[in-house]
């Protein structure tokens, strides 16, 4: 890899690829809208020589020209926000699926024929196949999120056997470490804050959730891509072996703020319409390349809660 | 059901769709923009009580209108165009995904909860397990056009599992029969007349496929409508246990029409880039409910070209 465009480049997961990528020497060129990528996680890339390009991806002729001369895309905007997707249906579609599809006809024009694609286990729904591999039965959509996602992995593949491009689709669990803003980690330690007594957990606390720390996330997604054959188009579940249920991380929450919090259920097994009450990825796959995560979900969570203690700014946000 | 709307009630298979319908007491909406909908097919269904309102699915306040009062939409409309999806990559995404979103907008707000849809055994790509069942293993998207139909998918799966509507979907086979205007049976009609010396077929002839007749698909539907539960997502494959490879059907059609032409081959195992060289069905599922289809393939194929030769006209038309 020589030059790569990061599409969500200023966000959680692509602003540490960012950071990756230029260590190992690779021109980055970050493409972000800052509607949800943040200002403050760009700053060492760019003082390391990466060049920021401000646009939105549904803006095909600027996106097209930042990516002139790239060898590779990382396709990593998008709206993340799985749990309200009922409250505006149109939205995955547009910022999850319309974005791939621009992103796949920018590529054809400028000649870029690598893709990397932040997908998701929520593709799986509710699988029938716990650990979940890459060729379960064709899952059903439990939420929009992982319709627009898995409808994204379509558009990807067909390009890759029409086109000969090379894709790559990554089915995360959910990525946590330095820069995560989003999700129940944060969550639990912002209302831990505001009352240490208490903790509303939705649904029993007993969905089984997996986490990945976001360095391992980031390493993972090298070692696929340069796994692969060119012209091909291949899918990695990224993930781990372990899971903890809810209530576990809510417990290692409370104990690095030092608090007891008592735990409160809304009940239900999932936690919102479209929750999976297990995530679990067979990731035998990309473990097959050599790669294999460095950091437990603990380990993880604690790098997450310490990141959280260093930069209270996040906490002052409004929840996305 | 009580009365129901048909997007692309003009054209072939909603045409035969609505005629049945109307005979069994239902009262119909036809919803066409007639970009492929023809006059011709909805005159019976007009002058029986049908209700024609023109306008692009795309097109959401006039589709809402359209089909408030209805228990049941059949959402047929779509960009059939397999074959040169990779000439115009946007069109299917429009044209079978984004009108996808727009029916269930629509249904969302005129309180429509249940919905059929057109979709196809492209989603399953080149398939491992043939005959392929509907849970096979998570298929490779080969073209545009299977990508943006199991995209709509997880659309209407992601709908009926948030909003509670009853969603069920239908993979078809190629269908043929009364109406049928477009696909190979056509193709090498036309060609036929025009010379009957000689065929060129595309691909090596022996990719092996499924056709159903129009009438067995309609019966298929309203079985598969029937079958299912309230609130629920389906899916059923609707083909025939039977299979031909091409160079099979071009000689029945050769045949039909007194002819014997030298059949040339253009070679390879697809006919284009992203034609599967066999789409057959495991239709278990839908034969469960007591359907089964009425005509073989051969007899399918024969109606066809019988209403050929009672309908010239479509062959002056420009090749879709």
């Amino acid at each position: 890899m020589r030059r790569a465009l990061i599409t969500g480049g200023a966000g959680f997961i692509g602003s540490n690829l960012a950071d990756r990528l230029l260590a190992d020497g690779v021109e980055v060129i970050l493409y972000d809208d800052f509607r949800t990528g943040r200002r403050q996680f760009v700053g060492d890339a760019i003082a390391n020589g990466a060049r920021l390009v401000e646009g939105d991806v549904l803006d095909r002729w600027r996106l097209t020209g930042a990516m002139r001369g790239c060898d590779t895309v990382f396709h990593l905007q998008a709206n993340a926000d799985v749990r309200y997707g009922l409250d505006h249906p149109q939205r995955d579609i547009e910022q999850n699926l319309l974005t791939t599809s621009t992103v796949l006809e920018a590529m054809r024009e400028a000649n870029v024929e690598r893709i990397a694609f932040s997908s998701t286990g929520s593709i799986y729904g509710e699988p029938e196949v716990v650990p979940t591999p890459e060729d379960c039965p064709i899952p059903v959509q439990t939420s929009l999120y992982g319709a627009s996602k898995i409808a994204a992995e379509g558009l990807i593949s067909s390009y890759s056997h029409g086109f000969g491009f090379t894709g790559v689709v990554f089915r995360f669990v959910s990525i946590l470490g330095e820069r995560y803003t989003h999700g129940h980690v944060l969550d639990f330690y912002r209302r831990l804050r505001d009352d240490p007594s208490r903790l509303l957990v939705l649904g029993d606390g007993q969905q089984r959730k997996s986490y990945l720390y976001v360095g391992d996330c980031v390493n993972g997604i090298l070692a696929g891509l340069d796994s692969v054959e060119e012209g091909g188009f291949n899918v990695f579940n990224l993930g781990t072996d372990e899971t903890v249920i809810v209530d576990e991380s809510a417990a290692i929450i409370a104990s690095h703020m030092g608090v007891e919090p008592e735990l409160e259920h809304s009940g239900g097994a999932r936690g919102w319409a479209g929750d999976s009450p297990l995530i679990h990825l067979d990731c035998s796959r990309i473990r097959a390349t050599g790669w294999a995560p460095e950091l437990t979900i603990s380990e993880g969570i604690e790098r997450t809660l310490a990141w959280f203690d260093d930069n209270t700014w996040v906490l002052s946000e409004l929840p996305q």
